[in-house]
């Protein structure tokens, strides 16, 4: 079945959740173009979640989804806290920032029972997870809101783990992916594979539509992963430099056609493997590491330095979020980008 | 242009060179059905390489590619060899073989003026290279005989050097490929991309006929290939179970349709990384070292161990070299693998 039947839309196109860089705005866009537009919540409060929803109710009927991240909130570890605030002090020396005074980072919290409430007021078409599912109840209240339930697989057993629990569409994220990986069962990197190897064994693995994620930045991708048994595709990293995307001034000076040549997985930002382009903090410190906090506690640290870097127009310091391919990265309109990457398929 | 066009063959398919696990036998069914086989001479010396092509000229008529490897030799690292030794000291007490009495493994030689000859005399249509091209004089050589010259890149920079340089087709390697890494530009394993990334990046960025490789099992991969612009592919893995390979017995065991998820890049068993199925002496040693003997200088201290657990049924310390999809490996005459991997061209 491909997307479109699922959802009852015109185009196979569903835009990734990218949480930090777009809101309502590209979600409704997309959706008002015929593909699947999606509302990253992983970082919004249930207050702004539901003004979210509001706006997106205002402005189409048709379909959208509602991501949450569902990590375990890691228990605080103030030793290895303050062994990555000293690891990062130079930095705050060169930046001018007092170490003692470092304002709380941007939260990520994982899915609740107060963000399901907010569902069940505005129930969305679609809700995707990333890292896995949440637990068994909070589940079936999302269930119970008559939402599909769709997430990221980056592993065959992650596709069939998610397929026993019910979901309704999978998306195989390829290992060219910008943002964070989703896997779950295994923090093996090794383990997760590309969009080529990993989408045909999922789409042989599980009988749930297949949504292939990574390295697609034009129709020819949008064709290629039809080809290999995908039911549509979840394309992010082009959809960037759309203005409808809140994307910051160094992260969109940063996306060149050739930024997907260096880009890497990278803990640093957060404390969780995401792929984006190699910059400062990267190179100097990662770009991965065995000490960085557990997701999601190792951005509150960073994101000062990220802060007052980007006040002076530099991105040394800020997550860069990329997939291995920014060829299609425009600012154009997103509806403009959503037909364009339906019109092969 | 498309490889049948370049090549005049009737199939857009391309078997890699597999050093290790095949020989002429291979290369000739696959030119038999209509693609283009390989011989890999990456193991050979010159009488071996003079007599593989002398029987391939007996049995075929159709055009078979060349492999070689154009490494720059290691200088010799006593200090470093010995404490790879004795890294694997305890193997060689568990497998009782004597460090003091270790026979020399088998040396991969990179291409050389005296192979040169043996081409000049018995000269291939295709001569393909691994990690970059030879030194000009010895590349002039190959050229002098008519050959028409490959090589692999695993970034768009390598893809634009090796057209610079005068290729006439270029593999893009993507990260999902099995065996060796084709790298030669940077060592950096993070810039490699997977297939659904690098493949339309060199399609863009040159104007030679490009190869995909990695991850493509079946019609539909090839399909999606083209979708992707590729000009034809090279598939390795598939062919590794056929009969006219030499696939060892417990390589073959290994290669099962789920053994494709559970691959990793390992540089332990040459020095250099290449894709293989995970095993005891990469779980236990690696899968990546940074002490690991220079490229092919690993191997012989390795070999002795391979020799004595194959012996005895085991693949603990052989290189099972697969890409990231098995999911095409079958005991079939490598005739019936081209033809099907090709009817959806």
């Amino acid at each position: 079945m491909t997307i479109q039947e699922l959802l009852g839309i015109p185009l196979p196109i569903v835009q990734a959740p990218m949480a930090g860089v777009q809101g309502s705005e590209l979600a409704i866009a997309v959706t008002q173009a015929g593909g699947l537009g999606s509302l990253p919540a992983a970082t919004l409060t249930a207050e702004a979640l539901r003004r979210e929803l509001a706006a997106i109710r205002e402005r189409t009927t048709g379909p959208v989804n509602v991501n949450f991240f569902c990590h375990a909130a890691p228990a605080p570890d103030p030793a290895r806290d303050a062994a990555w605030r000293a690891l990062l002090a130079p930095y705050y020396a060169q930046s001018g920032l007092d170490p003692e005074a470092l304002p709380a980072g941007p939260t990520r919290a994982p899915f609740s029972a107060e963000l399901a409430d907010v569902l069940a007021e505005l129930p969305p078409v679609v809700v995707s997870f990333h890292f896995g599912l949440p637990a068994p109840d909070l589940l079936e209240r999302v269930r119970a809101t008559g939402a599909k339930v769709f997430s990221s697989a980056t592993t065959v057993d992650e596709a069939r783990w998610l397929e026993a629990r019910g979901v309704d569409a999978i998306i195989a994220q390829g290992l060219e992916a910008g943002g964070h990986r989703g896997h779950f069962l295994s923090e093996d990197l090794d383990a997760q594979a590309g969009t080529f190897a990993l989408l045909p064994q999922i789409v042989r693995a599980v009988r749930v539509p297949v949504l292939a994620a990574g390295g697609i930045a034009d129709a020819r991708g949008v064709a290629a992963a039809r080809a290999l048994g995908a039911s549509g595709v979840q394309v992010g990293t082009t959809y960037l430099l759309c203005p409808e995307a809140t994307t910051s001034a160094v992260h969109r000076q940063a996306l060149t056609p050739q930024a997907g040549e260096s880009t890497a997985l990278t803990n640093v930002f957060t404390g969780r493997p995401a792929r984006g382009i190699r910059n400062r903090l990267m190179r100097e410190l990662g770009p991965l590491r065995t000490d960085a906090p557990a997701f999601p506690l190792a951005a509150a640290a960073v994101t000062p330095l990220r802060t007052k870097g980007e006040s002076e127009g530099r991105g040394d310091f800020s997550p860069l979020w990329a997939g291995q391919n920014t060829t299609g990265c425009r600012p154009f309109p997103a509806a403009q980008i959503t037909r364009a990457l339906a019109e092969s398929w």
